[in-house]
């Protein structure tokens, strides 16, 4: 099992060297200063991070983590918890949103039951179920502080198998029907905001269920009053395993200096818990982008980080994230091939 | 030359049929409704665009319009106008933020002198020189009416040569020491709003050359006294040999059925050309991000369209309509990969 202090402890901050390095050589590239906006920010991000003035992305991943949400019994989703191993097996068999993007991006997709309440089998799948969903958080708490370890140490385990394969970048991504209901109950105990401004409609509930859902998040805070300042407490209690895996995935990806993309609002949610228990992890990380649920906007400005996209997603999956590579490699693109002024011959001094 | 008036008649409504079944397609997808957010409307957009159900973008080009302005010799831009030929010929080496990001994307790199004042050869230059840059419009028009039609000209014919060897996907680009001079007199003068509203900062001048340029510009507009309902006038005493070209790319994409992303605040300036010449031109077009230029977003308002990107770009060049490429490309990935419901067993119903 993983020794999260000892994980926390080497999350370090970035590389001063490499970021000081990385921004003289933006200075020297043949454009005006500035004029590639946030992509230079990115690379230089980028160079920190990785230790590297120049960094190169050649092995991608993103970890969808799926499992199921005992909450789902107060009929808080549009779809039925079924969808949860439907999907799942719709992501093995390379037919959704994820696949079609990762395959663009050319990203590796790993799959990760660690808490799907059916029994799923599937040579691609990492199995590693910590327990068949969880209890109904509007009733008990989700999981016990042991489940929470565990399924931490579950992306944990995950990124180092990567790593060992090598792994310059990964997405985080999930599947959970219910699991938009989790990530409010804890963006509002860690916000410390009104349920309301951070319950969305998920895959598609209508005004009645929203208010439904908003009393029954409110009811899994006040039965459960997790400790604000105890993350692992807060999470045993509101959370999910899936976003308990994402916490593994994110912290232990910065530990080895390797960037993660956050993808929606659920993805978020894990952020800001691994935020919460190791805040130097937060230079670590990319916003992909800005989802609907409403929720989302607020995490990302608690951890002002700029969404890289804004398209109107909401599918969770790790869509966004993985579209958001793009924008990554962009940014090295840039940075590793461009010309210098001296090299080009071009003038670099005001009229 | 080009029949200007035969062209615009060939840019009809996109097909209807073929959004209704792309639609239709995106319904039956594995995800919630509406979930892909403005992938879906891409997707659908794209389906009207090209007349298939299913669009898929095999080639793809960035058109870069090279050309300068004679209105630099009011001091109007940081940089001297030698850097002109010198971005070229560093277009031409490979070594601009272009070409990384065109490598990217998979996108060719068409170059076109199209007015620069200088003596350019290269191999792959496409030299089609209208005039060595425009006349100083502070002073008297930039180009005559006639140079105007030979610069939309050229514009139709890199369209129709690249369309020949297959094009499915164009991009906007431009390179020219002032240029955004003259998108800030178009722009004022189709929009009918002060200078000082649509005039930045180009490639970083200070307040004091900010103002002597909103001066510039004003004096343009009241010494050439265009005609606004004259979109020719406009584009012939104020705008510039690239603007030019570009507006012959966009109306000459449409008319073949090939969809053009629009880059910054100067590609913008001639899509707002090319609406006023033909308004069904827009729904061709996709406006690839959203520049720092301050008059960029007053043109995407005005013709209703929505950036794909914001990452605070203010190079030009076609580098972040390029970029965009990218969500295009997840746009019609998902639309085309995924699987439908019945195709993945998955229930798509409420609880």
């Amino acid at each position: 099992m993983v020794d999260l202090n000892a994980l926390i402890e080497k999350i370090t901050p970035l590389d001063s060297g490499s970021v000081e390095q990385a921004r003289a050589r933006q200075s020297q590239l043949t454009k005006p200063p500035g004029s590639l906006g946030r992509l230079e920010e990115i690379a230089v991000q980028m160079a920190g991070i990785t230790r590297s003035v120049v960094p190169v992305v050649q092995r991608r991943a993103v970890v969808v983590m799926a499992a199921d949400h005992g909450v789902t019994a107060e009929g808080v989703s549009a779809y039925p918890k079924d969808v949860t191993p439907q999907m799942v097996l719709n992501f093995l068999s390379g037919g959704a949103a994820i696949n079609a993007l990762a395959r663009q991006a050319q990203s590796d997709v790993t799959v990760v039951d660690i808490g799907v309440a059916a029994d799923l089998e599937h040579p691609n799948l990492l199995s590693r179920k910590v327990r068949r969903g969880t209890a109904n958080m509007a009733r008990e708490a989700a999981m016990s502080q042991a489940e929470v370890l565990q399924a931490i140490n579950v992306g944990v385990e995950v990124i180092e198998n990567l790593a060992e394969q090598g792994l310059d970048l990964v997405a985080t991504g999930e599947m959970g029907i219910g699991n938009t209901t989790a990530a409010s109950a804890l963006t509002a105990c860690f916000l410390d905001v009104p349920v309301e401004y951070v319950t969305g409609r998920g895959t598609g509930i209508d005004d009645q269920q929203l208010a439904h859902k908003v009393r029954i998040v409110e009811q899994a805070i006040t039965h459960n009053a997790p400790d604000a300042a105890q993350p692992l407490d807060v999470l045993a209690k509101l959370g999910g395993l899936e976003i308990a895996g994402l916490v593994g995935v994110i912290l232990a990806a910065a530990a080895r200096h390797i960037p993660s993309i956050i993808d929606g609002f659920i993805s978020s949610a894990a952020a800001l818990v691994a935020c919460a228990l190791a805040p130097t992890v937060r230079d670590y990380l990319f916003a992909g982008h800005l989802s609907v649920e409403r929720g989302h906007r607020l995490i990302l400005e608690k951890l002002h980080l700029e969404p890289l996209l804004n398209l109107q997603l909401r599918l969770g999956e790790g869509t966004g994230a993985v579209l958001a590579m793009h924008i990554i490699e962009g940014a090295l693109r840039t940075h590793q091939e461009m010309a210098t002024f001296a090299e080009a011959g071009v003038s670099n001094k005001n009229a």
